[in-house]
């Protein structure tokens, strides 16, 4: 026999097909086709539905030549119809590109002109925002635009009058272009498990958006992995908090395909609205950035259905959440389960794996045990902190910072039209995360900061993330954000700002930041505690993440600190 | 923007890697270093010991020269060593052969040959088998034969001479033999996920035994879609009833490591060691094939430890299960999960997906629906029913008979130098599993039996299955099986072989068989009662299939039906 001879037997179409989550919803409709697959209001769609809808929609595109290499931009928050254009879409061949709603027109009109949209798809609330965006397009390219095909969402909860608006000024009912599709369309896998499904733009606050290309066969090992490490059952009822135009809401758009279960949908995410669906629709899983935890935590109690009346399970992520915030939403209730992870990575692909033997620790080992983002997923193969010049492991001491960096099936394919981001983030055959984390002696990682939000002060690195978690131990304190202040002395020193809880009594303002400086002197080393403490309103992305890059242009245009203030 | 440019990124080293089930291995020892892993009476592993192990064993290969394309054949129950089989073999490369250990000297000698294997690794029970075995293959092979390197396996439950006697004839002590690999060896994936895994020989109770291989990438799915289906948690405590050296016990082993989970090793099944398990050591997850489960509903009280002490799940395929025995052990409290696969499919890849809804049925109408195979696994992308002729899928009226095919990744590459049956099994672009079965309205498809065992009576076709199940009513019967037996006015005719209960009255064996000929008339179309009953053990195969060839064979000898009997 000769050497290889037990690998003498090729792919043939019997045992061999392109992974990709659409198989997921051919299954659904087969095994489950009168359980719920998503909900919206008083809108029920069943599983045998949703799949003739993404059947229709699949050849309602197919139908007007769209298809393998084209993108369709789709601007909604978590209705029905996103949902469906994870499955529409692809199965036409086409790729999905979810746009945030919060987005301003000229920088929609940048990601349309960049991604070259061939349709558009819009929530109603959002035409106008879509009209501005593509009217800056076209004052632009002039004769060589080629407007997209613009097709309408309407929605029962909305204002009429903006859905009329849209179809008269020519955009297709979302319902009629399904009307216009077969739903028996006979899709097809893609030929090739690496053809993309899905782009998405990074929030870009300091440089161009980029666009975040993703596979079929990182879609699907990712809707698998987030089932499991979420110990997720099949029949999930799954609450849509996590906007879906935010890295295709973590993948579990398709994951829930693949367990048959239920998403319910909702078009504005309030702690009132989220009780409301745990208490009514059965909610057992929701994904939330801190951001929204933080609202949960410190909702009016008469917004609040406490006790919950089952087991909720929260993933979070998007933003390192402050450890006091993981220990409130436990004695709320909620399971939490801490994950880290990028646009560029599936979302998260990183989590803090619980272990049983830590239930019986003190709640503070617990918290901070709880607060580190920990081990890869079951479905990304490698994970490190590496040191920024040697590419080399950090020790795994806990202390020695180091670059974030993942390799393995749920990296992206790449940034699109940009081969000199993609030469960088790829170089030495990792993915560079851009945070800067530690390895704990037990293998867990730690996010400390992102490396342009590290702070150097007097040659020493400071994390702002941990400035920041030891300020939200302040009882006056709701949120903080902690940056680079340029300093006369030092070259720069933390400068932090602050939102007070409602019933702070702030009409001291100078008084009260002492009391804080007082309060971080308590807790942190000398040369992190905050020389400058500004209150009011932080500014926010989309997905509820802080502003820090406008921070840090307020704080530099608060001029350097001067040496004398010492 | 060119047609396809949104696909104009390659796979790199940061973004692509093999799906291979060794990656589990690796995250469970980062994971849970300190959790069980594998127990086996006194002896206990936790995760970080089994990596090591698992290193130590592949680069104990790797040293004697070991990997890509060669052949490690494995003869061992189920103990520790088997199960670190599952990933030091592939870890260096090479593929893990198992093999049966209820197979004579002469069967095993011809998959030796058949296998080429390089090394064989033996419980120290087995080594006088596999050393007959051997040298069954040196006579023939006379100076050819180049002895594979031999490793004995100790087990402290054994008799110690056995193992002595092994070393005294040169095998390597199996724990000398992980002494010699280094624990910190660095493996390396495959270098293609379509590399083979594993080889395992149907039972061959027809024609030769064919060499069914398995591929790295499949093994990754399967052992995902295991935990999936069956809404395993992490941290699964998990008990081997079924053999590894079956199917990879049906890819649990991988399973198992996804969810750093824990396998209770087992040398023999027995109900008594079944229940002590279960009491004693957590159990929650058990596979059987329905021939254990009979054993486990018939076992004396004092074998059991009823009511149990928590869900027990059970998954059971190998052999469609009477309805009867679906509903007992029911009853008893198992949860029971009905699948249906064969080793090309990487064991069971089918399921009785359960329906909440059903639950509110009668129990009858509950077992009648629990009877049927139903749909494909998450990770299987194509079943059908087809016409046997023109392989078009049959109408899902839950009565016209055809081939149960299937298609995707959960498919074997093929088998082992043997072109013709894999022509013949990849007819058409699906793999034909050369089972016969019809789909139900509701596209569950349902086994009526294997091809080779309808039962051809005046024309027209007999599921012996169906028979089967009717005759399991009967309160005197234990086991029974129906084959064909030649008829001279039908060409072929039913012919029952039954084992009665403990403590049935057997003295008048004719009056007996006329009493149950008398309640299947009452139960089943006149042609399909049998004609004769013939009472006694049933033979079975190593997994606990009854062998219908040789009752077949026995029926023959019987002589044909006579038409004077009528």
């Amino acid at each position: 026999m000769a050497e290889a001879d037990i690998d003498d037997l090729p792919r043939n179409e019997a045992n061999h097909t392109a992974l990709t989550p659409l198989w997921f919803l051919d299954r659904a409709a087969l095994v489950h086709p009168n359980r719920l697959s998503v909900v919206h209001g008083s809108r029920r769609f069943t599983w045998a539905e949703t799949y003739r809808r993404c059947r229709r929609f699949a050849s309602a595109l197919h139908s007007r030549s769209i298809g393998h290499g084209k993108t369709v931009a789709v601007i909604a928050p978590n209705i029905p119809a996103i949902y469906e254009a994870h499955f529409g879409i692809p199965m036409a061949g086409a790729v999905l590109n979810t746009i945030n709603i919060r987005l301003n027109a000229a920088t929609i009109a940048f990601l349309l002109g960049h991604s070259s949209a061939s349709v558009v798809i819009v929530d109603q609330e959002f035409f106008t925002l879509a009209e501005e965006a593509l009217k800056i397009i076209a004052d632009e390219k002039k004769a060589a635009f080629k407007p997209p095909i613009l097709i309408v969402v309407g929605d029962e909860t909305c204002d009429p009058s903006s859905l009329k608006y849209a179809i008269g000024k020519g955009a297709i009912e979302y319902e009629k272009f399904l009307g216009s599709g077969d739903p028996d369309f006979a899709w097809k896998p893609p030929k090739d498990e690496w053809h993309s499904i899905a782009l998405g733009y990074t929030s870009g606050t300091t440089s161009s958006p980029k666009g975040v290309v993703l596979h079929h066969r990182g879609a699907y090992l990712m809707a698998l992995s987030c089932a499991l490490i979420w110990n997720m059952t099949e029949g999930a009822i799954y609450l849509w908090t996590l906007p879906m135009f935010h890295c295709n809401g973590w993948c579990y758009a398709w994951t829930l395909a693949a367990l048959c279960g239920t998403s319910i949908c909702l078009r504005q995410v309030t702690p009132k609205a989220v009780y409301s669906a745990i208490a009514h629709q059965g909610v057992s899983y929701f994904c939330a950035a801190p951001v929204v935890l933080n609202s949960i935590v410190n909702a009016p109690p008469s917004d609040t259905i406490l006790p919950l009346p089952r087991v909720v399970n929260v993933n979070t992520a998007g933003a390192a959440p402050p450890p006091s915030l993981l220990a409130d939403m436990t004695k709320l209730g909620f399971r939490v389960t801490h994950t880290y992870g990028l646009s560029e990575t599936f979302g998260p692909s990183v989590l803090c794996a619980w272990k049983p033997e830590w239930d019986q620790l003190p709640l503070d080992e617990r918290t901070r045990l709880h607060s580190r983002q920990g081990v890869r997923y079951v479905g990304l193969e490698g994970l490190d902190v590496v040191n920024l010049k040697t590419m080399e492991p950090v020790p795994a001491d806990g202390a020695t910072l180091g670059e974030i960096v993942m390799r393995g099936n749920l990296v992206m394919k790449g940034y699109l039209k940009n081969p000199k981001a993609n030469a960088e983030t790829f170089a030495g055959g990792w993915y560079h995360s851009g945070d800067i984390g530690v390895k704990h002696p037990d293998g867990y990682i730690e996010v400390k900061d992102r490396a342009k939000d590290i702070i150097i002060s007097g040659g020493e690195n400071i994390s702002s993330l941990e400035v920041e978690s030891l300020m939200y131990m302040h009882p006056a304190i709701l949120e903080v954000s902690v940056v680079a202040r340029p300093d006369e002395q030092w070259g720069e020193s933390p400068c932090a700002f602050v939102t007070l809880k409602d019933g702070v009594d702030s009409s001291n303002e100078q008084a009260l930041a002492e009391s804080i400086i007082k309060f971080c002197r308590a807790k942190m080393p000398a040369y992190w505690v905050p020389k400058s403490v500004v209150f009011g309103p932080l500014p926010k992305t989309a997905t509820g993440k802080i502003k820090k890059n406008e921070l840090r242009e307020k704080a530099k245009a608060m001029g350097p600190v001067k040496k004398s203030r010492l």
